[in-house]
Formats: structure tokens, C-alpha cells, sequence
């Protein structure tokens, strides 16, 4: 072997070693919210640490510091390239946050939970507020220690979705403003209401068997994986062993269908990573705005399509003991709601409006433009802008989501992105096997699936995101997809 | 903070994280065998691989190296003393195997497993032979690296057995040879038969909730422990989070509720060690002796009594919806059986000749007194001289187990160790807040539990196994309890 090649392996077995205690740390993460028995915390708490210990050492020590020096003088083939890349990129950012501060933000985020779900529960913002003070000026010294002369807020943002660049989060979140603002209020102005054949409460266990039954139906390997029930929904694992969960809520069992087929898009994505990268940066899913793009595709532009109720109506009707037709259950499918309050209930519609007013008002607490104590007011203001109602209380406003709580700021966008993304690979996908909608109707998911995992899934980070989208697509990633859909799909359902 | 005081917390900060990361390593070995579908397996052997490397570098290096050489010229109190005395061990024997051997006794067992399996499938022990060969030869290596002045088989048995000595071990094992050969003798020449009223197909879904119900009779903390199937029975865990496996045979119900009582037993150990010497030696279990000290106490002593099923038989005539007298279904408990050749499915009595067989055996394997292509007839031989019955495949003979596979000798014996230990320390228990049997009788297990938590399981290791045992029992480690007790049951029971 070269010594270039020879280094190159030592790199690689290093950057695995840290890639499969990172893995270590995701089953702990899954076994805590779907195994764990809750007097297991204390130990869980010291297990992961010692993990994000040693990854932390694995990711900043000077071996790994020395084989990029030399890897960045060497000529490499483009795919080592992108791995050297990439691990650059995160031993940087790791490097340069202080262990103390580090350190700092997990206690912080430690103590924050309790207070935050106790103020949730009693509708009292005002216990909250220095919580997220203290998380908000952590977050800031965060940035600062990783780059000084950068907004604060695009560092942050970058974390989530490291190469499309907050100015076209900026814009594209925008667009979705000013397009689907006007869009929201023709609908409540329409005469039209959908219908709603599934009122009523329906058995958990017929439930799990429903979603069981639809995952086969789009082709879930159960082989490489799971489906559990835990208090959030959410994905975790890798090519080998994906792991999706699910709940139910007897009076929602259209909820645990979209949200299961949601996950599946994500478990789509890690068991269509290249299992001979396992554990290289070739091996792993570029970051969240193209991870949710393949949840977003599945849930609303597969489950969501006229199509698929065609398809998957006699197995609902069977499971649920209920009787709809198509059209109804597609149009119950894709109720626009005008009194929703809460992110994680919204349809496909309004829930960007509810990422539009966290990505603004998240924006200006990093900048300090806005004062926490001003975000309710903020927060209120802005829902009843966007769509047209108002808090009544902070549980069901500026206190609903955990994110702020575990220190995370910039995240929310990525949902956005994501969506606008899944059009645009849509219509991409279509373009070249469609019509997709034919298939869905006969229940035929395998060319869609092939075509993610060949354009999407199977080059793990080899590419830039916005690099990524255009050797999908063939051209740079837009909304003008996105609009084009909601606005065909909407206006149909809504005879606008 | 002395400068001791300070090098001891940083050495148990050590400590600590190598504990941490050994239990994190159980989870993703709980979670493979319970939980892990079928296709993460290449996945999870390098997860656990990168743990296992991490955790020999942390016990190996250079800086644990120094605070032990530091801590043992301070002034400790014994506690501390302890704690060093036990990392010590771990750190000598771990440093002495050179990396370069560990990896090939992983990788050999790694590929013996398969070789086993068809070879146990297919009664060919000719195939398997060479592959024995490898790991008896690979044990005597490690064996030798550790000290090569001692008898190997002797190192290889202080892997699982540190303290309680070899010499011990063997003449333990002798005398249950000496004894129990003529006693199972005089039952299989005895005119008594015990009744079989279980006899018959019973659901898998009624035996589980009999033994979920049975775990609640006995006490277990549900909030700290899980119950679950895997293809072999096993416990697994920390105090904070013990959980068991169990297996259902639809035919044998008997066989789920003593294995589940069996694995409670360990479960109890587990969650028997202080919480506040989580990560440390002193919140560690003492070893395979007393751990099987345990589950044979709650297993035999327990579940196998005639007060306990006195209690239980309502709740098992529940559930199985068959009905017998106390006595009957005592009786069949405990039934002797003259016809088995599978250790793992003997009775409380000749599964004591399994051990006594499999050590001779590997004793003499390891020695090289015994070649290995003569331990099929050696087994044979072994098993009508004590058991007086022949296997008529290697399958039911030297080829079921699968402890050789790994690599593992030196651990049969402990089984017997604990059944005798667990003989020993019911005695104890019985002359300080007996008569447990009353306690059984009425259901009544806390005072048995805390009994065995406060003199076993709150030491953790900080005594060595025979200190331990002197101290709950005020005696020396010996048999005669077993001796005493196995002969008045079976005497009771067969009219001898």
C-alpha cells in the first residue's frame, strides 16, 4: 500500500471507531423512549455521557488532527475527498467549543427540561423565561466559539443543514410566507369543508395493525427493522437495523398512519445508505433538510395522494370497521384546520406558517432583537398574522415544543426546507419513472423507492446538500415545486 | 482535598467511565438478543467491537496504570483498598494478554459458531473437532500470557471465580459426585414416581402472564426491570435497570416459571447493589459463584418448595386451567428424571452430574491429558457412569453447549458453586428471621430479599468471595447445607 493509502485507512478506521460509538449512543437513546424502565435514568444519564465522552476525545485528539493535515496535502479520489470533508468540518467545530461550555449547555439543558414541561403544564411562561435566557446566551457563546464574525444564528443554523446557506433558508421561508399566507385564508373563506368519515375511537391494536399492514404495503424491510410506540415519534438507526416508532390516539387514527409513513421516509433514507460505507461519512444521511425531504415525500406526497386512498381504503375500512369513499378520505386526509394551535397536529399547509414564526422569532432571540420576555406577545402576534387565531394560553403557544428546552436553535427551518425539497425530487422522480401516481395506485412503491435510494440515499454525504439536490434534480434546489403543488393540490380540494 | 483524596476520585472517575461503557456494551448485547432484527447484525458486531476496544484501552492504559501504583502506597480506608484491589486484577490480567491474542480468540470464536451450530445440527462432531481444538489452544495461550506458572486451568477458572480457588471448586465438585451419584441412584431404584399433572399443551400468552404474575408475587420492581423472550434465558443489566428473558415451550409450562424465578434470582443481585456505588467495584456483583448463589435460591430453595406451592397453585390452576393438589404439583416440580440428557433441562439434582462431567472434561482438555477427539466417548462414558443413562448422538451429547464455542472454560463450575453457596446461605437466612417457609407459605418474600440484600448484594465486591460468605453466613464456603438439604427433600420425596 502507498503511505497516502496507508494513512487514508488508519483515518478511516478512526473515523469508524468514532461513527460506531456514535451508533453505541443511538440504541441507548432508542432503548431510553421505547425499553428503558423509568427507574433506569440515573444510569442511562452516565451511560450516554461516558459515550459522548469518548466520541467528544475520538472527534478533537491530535491523531485525527494529523492524518487531515496530511490527507489535505495528499491527492485523493473525489469520494475520499468528501470524506475528508466532512470529517474536517466536524472536528473543527468540535475543536473549537470549549469542554467547560460544553459541559455548560448539557447541564443547562438537563435542568431546563423539568422546568419547562412544569411550565407548560401550569401555563406559566414567566418560571420559564430565564431558563431560556440562559439557553439563548449558551447558545450564543456556542457560536461565538465557533466562529466570532459570523451571525450567531447562521453558525447555529448550519449545525442542522450545513451547506444550503441560511440566505436561502431566509428566502425560501419567505416565498412560503407570502404564498401560502394568502393561499390559508382563500381556504378558510371557501365553502368547501372536507369531510370527516373517521370520527369516532378506534382500538389501539387495530390501529398497530393498520400501520403495520401499510408499511408492508410501501415496502418496510422488516428484516432491517423495527416499529415501536413512544411518547414522540422518531427514527433512529442505520443501514442495517432502522428503527421507526409510532403512538396512537384512539380519536386520531388518521395521525398514526401519516406519522408511521412520516418515519418510514426517514427509515427509507438510513437503510438506503451504502452498507459497504457503513460508518464513513459515504455511509451516512446528509444532515436534516434532505432527511426530512424523504419523510415529507412519503407522508404527504405518497400517503396523503388521491392515489394511495384509492389503494389503501378497503385495508383502513377493514381495520377500522368503517366505510368511506376515496374522495372523502382523501379529503379527510388533507383537511386544512382553521383553529389549530399546536405544530405537531398542523397539516401539510398551515405547519409551515408554524416553522415561519419559530424561524423568526428563534432568529431574533440569538441576534437579541427580541427580548425573551417579549416572546409571547411576539408569538401570539404572529399566529393570528399567519393564521388568523390566537393563543389563549402559553401552554398551547410559546411553551408547546421542546426544542428551545434541549438547546437547540436553527432547527426548525430544516422542516420547511425539507418539504419544499420533497417536491422538487418529486417532480424529479416523476419525471424520469412517472407517472408515480399510476403506481401508487396499484400499490407499486419499489421504482420510487429505487430512485431515492439510487439519487438520494446511496451517497450518503458525498455531495454538498445544494450539490446533492442538483445531480438529483438537474436543477438547483427551489420552492417553485413546492408552490406549484400545494397550490394545484389545494385549489382542487378546495375550489379555489 | 489531599492529594490522596484527589487521586483517588480521579481514579475512580477512571473507574467510572470504563464501568459505563461495559454496561452500555451490555445494552447493545441485551438488545441483539431480544430486540435486534435479523439485519443489524454486521452493524452491531462493529458497534460492539469499537465498546469493547475502548474499554480494554481505558483499562489498560498507562494513566489507571499510575493511580493504582499511587493509591497503593497511600493510606486507604477499606473500602478504597478494595476498590484498588479489585481494579488491579482486572488491570494485570487485561495488560498481560497481548492485544494481538484477544483478537484472535474473538475472531475464532466468531467463526466457530457457525461451525458448532451445523455440526450440532448435523451430529458431526468430526467437523467440529478442529475448530475445539483452536480454542482449547488459544485458551492455553491466554492461560500462559496471564501466568505461566500456574496451573492453566486454574487462571481460566479465576476468570469467572476469582477468589473461592480452584482447589475449593474441585473438591466441592467431588463430593457432589461421591454423594449425589448414589442418592440419584437410590431414587431411580425407588418405587415412588412423581405425578405429572402439567402434563399437556398449554398457550404461550397464559404462561406469560402466569410468570409476570409470578415475578409480582416474588416482588420484582417493575419500574427497574423489564421481562422479555430471547432463545436463550438471561439477565442483564445494572441496579438501576435489571431485565430478564424468558422462553415458553407450549408443553413444558413448568420449565418458564422456574427459569423466570432463576433469572429473578440474578435480577435481585443486580438490584440489590447500592446506587451510589454505581460504576465501582463496590456496586458491582461479586462474580458467577454468588451470582448463581441467587437464582438457585429463588429458583430451588424458593419456587421449588412445597409452602411455595402452596401459595402459587391458585394462580397456576388459573392460568393454565388444570387442576392438582399441593403436593401433586410439588412433586412434579421436583420430579427427578432418569432419562434426560440435556443439562439445561435437568432437575434440580442430576444437574449437578452435567457440571461435574463437563468439568473433568475440560479440565483434562486443557491440561492436554484429554485429546479432543476422544471427549465424545469420554462424555458418553462420563454420563451412564453417573447418570447411568448413553447418549446416542454427539448432538445430546458434547455437542450441546455452547460455552466451549466461545471460547469459554472454566465456567461450568460455578454453577454448582452457587447451588451450594445458595444451600449455605438459606440456612443462614432461615437461623436469622426463619422460618422462611412460614414467610413463603403466606407470600411473604421481603424479609428473604432483604435479608440477601443487606449480607450479599450491598457488599458488591468489596469482600472476596469466601470473606463474603463468612460474613452473611458466619462459616466457611462448604457444602454441607447443599448436602443436608438435597438429601431430606429427595429422601421426603422418594421415600429413601
Amino acid at each position: 500500500m502507498s503511505e497516502v493509502a496507508d494513512t487514508y485507512e488508519q483515518f478511516l478506521d478512526h473515523v469508524r471507531q468514532l461513527s460506531y460509538v456514535g451508533d453505541a449512543g443511538g440504541l441507548l437513546r432508542w432503548d431510553q423512549q421505547v425499553m428503558m424502565p423509568d427507574g433506569g435514568t440515573p444510569a442511562r444519564t452516565k451511560q450516554q455521557s461516558a459515550l459522548s465522552t469518548l466520541q467528544h476525545d475520538l472527534l478533537t485528539d491530535d491523531e485525527l488532527a494529523g492524518y487531515l493535515d496530511d490527507l489535505e496535502e495528499a491527492s485523493l479520489d473525489p469520494d475520499q475527498q468528501a470524506v475528508v470533508r466532512e470529517v474536517r468540518r466536524e472536528h473543527e467545530r468540535a475543536r473549537k467549543v470549549p469542554r467547560d461550555l460544553v459541559e455548560r449547555i448539557s447541564e443547562a439543558t438537563s435542568e431546563a427540561l423539568p422546568v419547562w414541561e412544569q411550565a407548560r403544564e401550569e401555563d406559566d411562561f414567566e418560571t420559564y423565561a430565564p431558563v431560556l435566557e440562559e439557553l439563548v446566551e449558551l447558545r450564543r457563546e456556542y457560536a461565538e466559539a465557533i466562529d466570532p464574525d459570523r451571525d450567531p444564528y447562521e453558525v447555529l443554523f448550519e449545525e442542522f443543514e450545513p451547506y444550503l446557506g441560511l440566505d436561502t433558508a431566509e428566502r425560501v421561508l419567505e416565498r412560503l410566507r407570502d404564498e401560502l399566507v394568502p393561499l390559508i385564508d382563500d381556504i378558510a373563506s371557501s365553502d368547501v369543508t372536507q369531510p370527516r368519515p373517521f370520527e369516532g375511537t378506534y382500538d389501539v391494536e387495530a390501529q398497530e395493525a393498520l400501520v403495520r399492514d401499510a408499511l408492508d404495503v410501501v415496502g418496510f424491510d422488516w428484516d432491517r427493522g423495527r416499529l415501536d410506540t413512544s411518547a414522540h415519534p422518531f427514527t433512529s438507526g442505520t443501514q442495517f437495523d432502522a428503527r421507526i416508532t409510532t403512538r396512537f390516539d384512539p380519536e386520531k387514527p388518521l395521525d398514526s398512519l401519516s406519522s408511521t409513513i412520516h418515519e418510514f421516509g426517514h427509515a427509507s433514507y438510513a437503510l438506503g445508505l451504502p452498507d459497504d460505507e457503513y460508518g464513513t461519512p459515504l455511509g451516512e444521511a446528509r444532515d436534516l433538510t434532505v432527511h426530512e425531504s424523504q419523510s415529507r415525500l412519503w407522508e404527504n406526497h405518497v400517503a396523503r395522494s388521491q392515489p394511495f386512498w384509492e389503494h389503501i381504503l378497503p385495508t383502513v375500512e377493514e381495520y377500522l370497521g368503517v366505510e368511506a369513499s376515496p374522495a372523502d378520505a382523501y379529503g379527510a386526509a388533507n383537511r386544512v384546520y382553521d383553529d389549530n394551535l399546536i405544530r405537531v397536529e398542523a397539516d401539510e399547509l398551515t405547519y409551515h406558517m408554524h416553522i415561519v414564526l419559530r424561524f423568526e422569532i428563534e432568529r431574533d432571540l440569538i441576534s437579541g432583537d427580541l427580548d425573551v420576555q417579549d416572546v409571547p406577545q411576539v408569538w401570539n402576534d404572529k399566529m393570528e398574522e399567519y393564521l388568523g387565531i390566537r393563543p389563549e394560553t402559553d401552554a398551547e403557544g410559546c411553551l408547546q415544543d421542546i426544542h428551545w428546552t434541549n438547546g437547540t436553535f436553527g432547527y426548525f427551518p430544516t422542516y420547511s426546507l425539507g418539504s419544499v425539497l420533497a417536491a422538487q425530487l418529486y417532480d424529479a422522480a416523476d419525471e424520469a419513472i412517472g407517472p408515480i401516481e399510476a403506481d401508487i395506485r396499484e400499490g407499486e412503491f419499489d421504482a420510487l423507492y429505487d430512485w431515492m435510494t439510487e439519487n438520494v440515499h446511496s451517497h450518503g454525504k458525498r455531495y454538498r446538500t445544494g450539490d446533492l439536490v442538483e445531480e438529483a434534480t438537474g436543477e438547483p434546489y427551489n420552492a417553485d415545486h413546492f408552490i406549484d403543488y400545494v397550490t394545484e393540490k389545494y385549489g382542487a380540494l378546495y375550489d379555489l
